[in-house]
């Protein structure tokens, strides 16, 4: 995988990466796309079903279209990439009777979007869309299902963003729950 | 958020990731898992709602009843540390009446993972397991959701493992799926 000769930590990472819901009108290149989707492509999944597939959108209309379809969060259509994260899946479900694909295509996503912090760029997830409109405007067939929208851009505001997280204590349990 | 003292770039980190299934009898110290657990911590969420939950477990003799409930992958009880990650939810589901909680708790658990991978340590995604057993081992209340179980350890093959994934362009579609 090709690297950014600038290091960030991952856990610098993690701490610096935001929401972000408006972006500058600077492009992303072609070839920092490409990191981003390798970042993808190399998440784990279960039993290395990899079924994640991405729609890689630039065209205005197309992400004016996603836009109103993602419930009136219309910066969406300002990024100059939208992904529309996706599954190709049989529902295969593990012993824990749970769907695998929601699972595996957030962690793909996840690398996505670290990475994209780490290249100075700005990422939102959205997962509230109307995924019939998602599906009509992207050709995406029935069987498919789209999890998240990810607009790509550069952040209008790139200064870090404070995190309002519940405590350590609150979420954390040691040896059992009670 | 403490930080290691060696640097590791983000995309070297994914790609140096991998699953761990043998690990060493060295334990892992208690400020290392309480910056993993923090890098959870950070994870993005829908609408912020911080669903994710987390018990650790050293204890052997729980842990050895986590690998049994494990679908028989016993080597989850090798590692010496267990993290069962927990979703305390009321099953929001998301415009595209996606639920929240599998998603949101998977973020946490990628942060997780990459910082462990930073820190020399190895995870594996362990989604194969019988939850009621699960939650009965650890007094997890009914209405709390299993998602994974994540032994932590250091992995007894420190060597990178090779990655079997798709090519970049099964997985990646442009501007349209079709």
């Amino acid at each position: 995988m090709m690297k950014r000769s600038e290091n960030l930590d991952i856990y610098e990472t993690i701490t610096t990466r935001k929401s972000v819901r408006e972006f500058q009108a600077k492009d992303v290149p072609e070839e920092v796309v490409a990191r981003l989707l390798e970042a993808g492509r190399m998440a784990p999944s279960a039993s290395n079903r990899q079924e994640w597939r991405f729609v890689v959108v630039r065209d205005l209309q197309e992400r004016k279209a996603l836009g109103e379809a993602a419930c009136g969060q219309t910066f969406v259509s300002q990024a100059p990439v939208v992904i529309a994260c996706c599954a190709e899946t049989d529902d295969h479900r593990m012993a824990c009777k749970q769907l695998c694909y929601p699972i595996d295509v957030a962690i793909a996503i996840d690398h996505i979007t670290l990475c994209a912090t780490a290249e100075g760029l700005g990422t939102c997830w959205i997962g509230a869309f109307d995924e019939d409109q998602v599906k009509q405007i992207l050709g995406i067939p029935p069987e498919i299902h789209v999890v998240e929208l990810l607009p790509v851009g550069y952040p209008a505001d790139p200064s870090p963003a404070e995190k309002h997280r519940l405590p350590l204590a609150r979420i954390v349990k040691y040896e059992r729950w009670k």
